[in-house]
C-alpha cells in the first residue's frame, strides 16, 4: 500500500509524541511493506512564530492531497491567559476543523487492565467501562456569530444547527452503535435549548427508522452526573461541540488513562488523527510525555482511513505488551518509568 | 423575630422533603421564639395541572411579599420526554428565577465524615473538599433570543452577556472568597466565546481592585477534568448559567452527598433556597426521600435572610448528629435506614 501522511506535531509536548507515531507507523510499513510517505505541516502557536498564521495555506493544501493526517496538540503558554490576543493557537485548529470539514470528533474512553487503579474513581466504578463520544465538531455556538455592542459592554454568542449538521453525525453515531452494544445517548439540554429541541427531533426521527438501537435521552447536567456515578452504562455518547468539548474531557480522566486516548476527527475528506490530551507545555521537551495515545492513533488511522485491521490490531498489541512489563512514561509509574523515547522504542520492538 | 415565609413544595419528592424543613422551622420558632408563618405556592407541574401555569401569578405575589422563600423541586416524568410541549414545569422555574431576579445561585460543596465513604471517588480525592460554586441563573443561553427558520430545519439559541450582570455576581463571589480561603476560579471558554472574553475583563477587572484575593482562569472543560482530579483546589468557582448547570452537578456527585447540598439563590430583593437534588419522581410518595438537603436549606435561609447565625448552626449540628447516630434514610445507607419523616422526627429531637 502507498499511502501520504500529513503529520502536524504542533506545539508542546505534540513534537515528541508524534515522532514516536511516526517511527511506530515507518516500523508497520517495513515489516508489512507499505509506501508510507511523511511530509510534516505547520500549526499553533509553532506557525504563528514562524508564519503569523496559526493555520497556514501551505498546511491546509498539506493536508488536502493527503491520505491522513496524524496531529500532535497546540497551545503555548505565552497565549493562555490572553483570549484577546489578535491571532492565538486554537484558532488554527478550528479553522483546520473548519477547512478540513471535519465535522465529527469520535473519542473512544476505555480502561486498561493495567491502569485498573489509576483512575481518580473507585476500581468498582470504572472497571469495564468501554464508550465512545461522537462530538459534533464543526457547529454549534464555535462558529455562530458572536460579537460586542458599540460600546463593548454587552457581548453575545449564536449557537446554531442546522438539520444536516444533525444528521450527517447522527448517521455515524447509529453505524457505531450497530457494532458495538447498540445503544445510543443523545446528549443536550432540550428544556432550555432551541438547539437541542432540534437535535432531539432529528435524532428521534433517525432512531425510530432504525430501530435496532436503542436510543436514551439526557440532559447535559445529568450526563456530568452520570459519567461519574456509572459510566459503564454508556455506549455510543451523541452530542454538540460545546456539550462535547465538557463531556469528552470530563470522561477523559475517569479512567485514569488520559495519557492513553486517541481521538480522530472524521469528515467527508481527509480524516485527522490526535492524542486527545493537550499540549501539556510543562514537560515539553523533556522526553517525559507518555506517547501512547499518539501510536494509539496511528493505530485509529491505519484501521480507518487505510481499512489496515490487521496492523491496528498489532499496534494495539504492542501498546499492551508494553503496558503489561511496565514499560511506561512517569504518568503511568511515577516510581519507575522510561522516558518517551525508549517507550517508543520497546513498541516497536514488540512489533 | 417576625417572619413570612413562602413554601413552594412543587413536584416529586419536592413535598415531602419541603414538609421536614418546615417541621425543622415550626421547632426553631418554638425553641427560640420565633414568629415563623408559612404560606404554600403553586410551581412546576402540580402548577400545571392545577393552573395551566407552571408558575402563576399568585404564587409571584406570594414570593415577592414573603421574607425567604423555600422551594422543594420541579419536575414530572409526564413532561420529560416531551421538551417541545408547550408548557412544561421548567418554564415555571425559569419564570420565577427571571421575575424575582434571582440572578446568583450559590451552591456549597462539602464532604460529611459520615459519608467519606460514599463517594464514587477515591477517598483520598475527595477528603476535605470544601468549595462553593456562583452560578449566574438570570443571562446566557437560558434567556437570549432563540428560534427557527421558517422551514423549520435550522435552529440557534444566542448567549448575552452584559457587564452589570457579570459585575454583580463577580462582587457577591469576591465577597464571599475573602471570608472563606481568598481564592475565586473564574470558569469560562474565552478561547472561544465572545461572551466568555467580557467575563474576563469584567473579572479580572474588579480582581485588580482586590489584590486580597487571588484570581484563577479555567476552561471549562478543564474545570470539568480538575473537580475529579482535584476537587480541593477550588475554594470559589465563579461561572455563567449553562457551564454552572453543569458544572455544580456534576460537583454535586464528587463528594456522594448528593442528597445533602443545599444551595440559595439570591438577588436584589427575597431569596430562595432548596435542596440541589432534582424531584426524583421514582421516590414520590414513598416516605423514602432524605429530607437532609432541605433541612439544611432551612438552615442556609435562616443564616443568609434573616442572619439568625446561632439557629442555623444548630440545625446543621442536628443534622451532622443524625448522621453520626445513623438516622439516615435509604440512600445512605441501604442496609440500616429510616423513613423520611423519622429522619425529620430525629432532627427535631436534637434541636
Ligand atoms: C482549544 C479548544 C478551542 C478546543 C475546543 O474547545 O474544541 C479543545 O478544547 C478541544 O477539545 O479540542
Ligand atoms: C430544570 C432546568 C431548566 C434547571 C437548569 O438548567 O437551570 C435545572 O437543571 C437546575 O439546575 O436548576
Amino acid at each position: 500500500m502507498n499511502k501520504r501522511i500529513a503529520v502536524l506535531p504542533g506545539d508542546g509536548i505534540g513534537p515528541e509524541v508524534t515522532a514516536v507515531a511516526v517511527q511506530v507507523l515507518k516500523k508497520i510499513g517495513e515489516v508489512f511493506d507499505h509506501q508510507f510517505t511523511f511530509e510534516e505541516g505547520l500549526v499553533g502557536a509553532i506557525a504563528i512564530d514562524e508564519t503569523g498564521n496559526p493555520f497556514p495555506d501551505e498546511t491546509l493544501q498539506l493536508c488536502q492531497s493527503a491520505d491522513a493526517i496524524l496531529f500532535g496538540a497546540i497551545g503555548h503558554p505565552k497565549y493562555d491567559n490572553d483570549p484577546t490576543a489578535p491571532v492565538r493557537p486554537e484558532q488554527g485548529l478550528l479553522a483546520m476543523r473548519k477547512a478540513l470539514g471535519l465535522y465529527a470528533n469520535i473519542r473512544p474512553v476505555n480502561t486498561f487492565k493495567a491502569l485498573a487503579d489509576a483512575s481518580p474513581l473507585k476500581r468498582e466504578i470504572v472497571e469495564g467501562v468501554d464508550f465512545v463520544v461522537f462530538r459534533e465538531l464543526t457547529g454549534g455556538s464555535y462558529f455562530g456569530k458572536k460579537g460586542r455592542s458599540d460600546d463593548r459592554l454587552s457581548a453575545y454568542d449564536t449557537c446554531t444547527y442546522t438539520h444536516d449538521e444533525i444528521y450527517r453525525i447522527t448517521k455515524l453515531a447509529f453505524e457505531a452503535a450497530a457494532k458495538r452494544r447498540k445503544k445510543v445517548t443523545l446528549v443536550d439540554k432540550a428544556n432550555v435549548m432551541e438547539t437541542s429541541r432540534l437535535w432531539r427531533e432529528v435524532v428521534q426521527k433517525y432512531a425510530a427508522e432504525h430501530p435496532e438501537i436503542e436510543l436514551e435521552l439526557m440532559f447535559v447536567d445529568n450526563a456530568a452526573m452520570a459519567l461519574i456515578q456509572n459510566p459503564r452504562r454508556f455506549d455510543v455518547i451523541l452530542t454538540e461541540n460545546m456539550f462535547g468539548d465538557i463531556l469528552t474531557d470530563e470522561a477523559s480522566v475517569i479512567t485514569g488513562s488520559l495519557g492513553m486516548l486517541p481521538s480522530a476527527s472524521v469528515g467527508n475528506q481527509v480524516a485527522l488523527y490526535e492524542p486527545i490530551h493537550g499540549s501539556y507545555p510543562q514537560a515539553a521537551g523533556q522526553n517525559i510525555a507518555n506517547p501512547m495515545a499518539a501510536v494509539l492513533s496511528a493505530a485509529t488511522l491505519l484501521e480507518t482511513s487505510f481499512n489496515l485491521m490487521a496492523e491496528g490490531k498489532i499496534i494495539r498489541h504492542a501498546v499492551e505488551e508494553a503496558l503489561n512489563f511496565g514499560y511506561v512514561t512517569k504518568d503511568i509509574n511515577p516510581d519507575k518509568f522510561m522516558s518517551t523515547t525508549e517507550v517508543g522504542q520497546k513498541i516497536c520492538d514488540f512489533i
